[in-house]
């Protein structure tokens, strides 16, 4: 019996007699290699300036304002009151019954349903995959947005989708000598660099077109993979994120037509990064899921055909919802067989479930009140005031951009972020260097010195070479954003005669 | 820039070119290699049965009795007040406004306090360690109870305990060559064992001597760990989880003292699993913590000092909370230098936080209303119910299955397990052995299929060659147990006769 818990045969005779410290050295050296920019060297910045504030130290400004990260009601964005009402009631069903009139009898309802679903309430640990009612409800939000069939077995709950993404990777990723790898837009969300560093993987990098409104390019993609096949790399697969994060690009059907081909030809897993489906801003434009473009094509994914293999991630972070905190996201496999589906149950089942609370959140956020019900004119109104306050603030943020010396940016069609292009002075690139660190980097700590105006430089996210860029969200509340955008540009113009050559 | 993005140097070219598709043979070894016996093949039987049942099918039982894992709210042990209503204001605020009488005034204070803390609320994301004032009420919490100071950047907010351990085990092992390796008890809880899997580290296996009350030994761990660095294992830590897991026992202070100078002599960080902490039956016993004995010894663990490195673990899942669907758990690291503290906060932000409602489950875990506050009369009555409730179960447990042909058991000193001994017939391991499954799962699926108690097999948790085990909780309601147990002995009886030889 207890041969089944050795995992793996001993040969070499190497160990040290008395043993090593768990120190800089000796730590998992992928560890010490992965990084992670959006709480990286700036946000660290900001938070040494936060404790010095606290501790009554005059500063140039008199708050912070983190554009660092998407995180929405951080900056004051106010939930939706369906949903929570809904999960107050799951946390403390009493409330229904003690104070009937507080509550929307389809909340109400709703709470009961989870609750008979759920056996013990959100105290007990559910089926690892996810209690099975959300699951259906995400099904069937599936189905009927893409117009195509979705099922409960390849739906997973996951801690946000961050958590899905690395449950993928590492079953894909073989690491040791295998140079198993990842075909990643290059700017990208730095959730993957970091994965596959720590996972012992590969990062293959395909450039995103910035003149061409960061659109991926299909021969940049063949060449990416030619090279990486030609240095020994096994490429396994690709991933997309539609709309784009740090770019805002949203893909067209035509291009995730063209992808999928590729991935077929390849037989590339495709990681599509999907979570910010609900924040289109262009006019006009709409948003495609891989899935159904796939259905399209004929790559249905029926158990027995695995010819295409596709991931989506989702989350309540982003959207409208920006439930952050919850921790709820989930992924959905396609053409990805039984075994493997088996395997990462396996997986999401060695942490016993996601939390409960971030499941239920899903389950709403993909199931929100209908016209008629109760709740729905509230909902309805706050969703629209946050989807179009999103969009007004896109505008504000690209135009104030565009008009400062030396930047230049996209439209943000989507997403939460622009990420425009900075032209800096010889003087600041020496400046940096001086420094030792990386020029975009060395901006973005000016810019929160003088400002607050907390930023993520571009080489987080990787950028052409002899590019310069930031990433912003533009998150911050619409009465506070003119205000904002004053202070930084005032802080830019600033830099730029701080460091004329 | 790009240069950074890429995480590793490529030489061989020993590329497919074709691609690899994700199925079972070019999955990552190590995760089929895992095992995860809590949630193995016993439940996967029973969830077989449960949607047989509900398709209308009649089985020899009414209901299943979950007793794989401890899970005490889905056997509707009920949830505190207190902590239910403060997350139910953090989560809908405008409550306490419009509801005033609803909550105990102690309850609202609370939810201000996390609210003012959080700034947007349970929807933001926090600092990836965690909320900083549930960071302060757990550093006041390990203060009490240890008589030595903790320090708020010294802990990590984590979801449920398993993440902590995840994240240690990833900086700890190196995989790869080196054979890292870690001292595991047989028997184990089997996160151990798959997370060890899964990263490519060494199970090196310690024995506890079922014969003196599942204790450690001190000569079994000593030949342990020459075994295997004489196999060339570079042992690099030791998992203790005390109270024990599957096996009930309480290490005496002066076996944590050995066990503690055993790991400074030899640079071993000890895992501390300490989440059943309150779950202390034994009349007359208490818990101590590793981190109070580490101190007694004067390895007080300031920076500098890394003789002793120890890290424990705690979590809402267990003691009187039950919360296991919140998630909620904590590391506390002692002995670690703050590089590799710095590494910690890394890896915790790249999944960006851990779920807020858990992170505040916590901070009320350790932080409950005090004498003389509005809730506690409520609160303390509540959680003396479950513990003497729990208390009565565990003797009851121990007492039917003595009483039993062919078992002994050990009595459950702390836990919620107990994890007895069955001796079995020839004919029984013949008849497993036919069927290509250990003895004690061929039991196990019989009890099952008889009766609709979930048991797990002893072989998922490591046990002596030659013997045989299972573990049950003692969760199934006080009002239930009695008819339980019947069934059991019943069930047991009818096997026994079924296989006599």
């Amino acid at each position: 019996m207890l041969r089944r818990t050795l995992p793996r045969a001993l040969s070499s005779a190497s160990s040290s007699l008395h043993g090593v410290p768990l120190d800089a050295t000796s730590i998992n050296a992928n560890v010490r290699a992965a990084e992670y920019a959006v709480r990286g060297n700036v946000l660290e910045r900001s938070m040494e300036l936060q404790r010095r504030m606290a501790a009554g130290e005059m500063l140039p400004f008199k708050k912070f304002v983190p554009c660092n990260i998407g995180n929405p009601h951080a900056l004051l964005q106010l939930p939706l009151s369906f949903h929570r009402d809904v999960l107050a009631l799951c946390i403390s069903p009493h409330l229904a019954s003690d104070h009937p009139s507080a509550f929307n009898p389809d909340a109400v309802e709703r709470a009961q349903k989870y609750a008979t679903e759920m056996g013990g309430g959100v105290g007990s640990y559910t089926n690892s995959q996810g209690i099975l009612a959300v699951r259906e409800e995400i099904a069937a939000f599936i189905t009927e947005r893409d117009g195509y069939p979705a099922y409960v077995d390849r739906i997973y709950l996951t801690n946000g989708a961050s958590e899905g993404v690395r449950m993928l990777l590492t079953c894909l990723l073989r690491g040791g000598e295998l140079h198993d790898g990842l075909l990643t837009p290059i700017p990208q969300y730095p959730l993957y660099s970091a994965s596959l560093t720590l996972l012992g993987g590969t990062l293959v990098p395909y450039h995103l077109n910035e003149s061409m409104d960061w659109g991926v390019q299909m021969e940049n993609l063949a060449e990416a993979l030619a090279t990486a096949r030609g240095n020994g790399v096994e490429v396994r697969g690709i991933a997309v994120i539609n709309p784009g994060n740090p770019t805002g690009n949203i893909l067209a059907e035509d291009q995730i037509k063209d992808i999928i081909q590729m991935a077929v030809d390849n037989k590339l897993v495709i990681l599509a990064d999907e979570v910010y489906q609900s924040n289109i801003w262009k006019e006009g434009a709409s948003f495609s899921s891989f899935k159904k473009v796939a259905c399209d094509m004929g790559y249905h994914g029926e158990d027995g055909d695995e010819r295409l293999q596709l991931v989506s991630f989702h989350s309540t972070s982003k959207g409208y919802f920006g439930e952050c905190g919850l921790r709820g996201g989930y992924m959905e496999v396609h053409g990805i067989g039984p075994e493997v589906r088996a395997e990462l149950y396996k997986l999401a089942s060695l942490s016993l479930c996601s939390n409960t609370v971030g499941q239920l959140a899903m389950g709403m956020m993909v199931n929100p009140p209908k016209p008629g019900d109760p709740s729905y004119q509230t909902f309805e109104k706050e969703r629209g005031d946050i989807l179009s306050s999103l969009r007004r603030r896109s505008m504000m943020v690209h135009k104030a951009l565009n008009e400062m010396e030396g930047i230049t940016c996209n439209k943000a069609d989507g997403a939460l972020y622009a990420f425009p292009r900075i032209r800096l002075s010889n003087k600041a690139v020496q400046a940096a260097a001086d420094k030792g660190i990386p020029t975009d980097e060395y901006y973005c700590l000016k810019i929160l010195d003088e400002t607050g105006i907390i930023l993520v430089p571009g080489s987080g996210f990787g950028q052409e070479e002899d590019t310069l860029h930031f990433r912003t969200t533009f998150l911050p509340s619409e009465d506070t954003m003119e205000e904002t955008l004053k202070v930084l540009a005032s802080a830019h113009n600033k830099f730029m005669d701080d460091h004329r050559d």
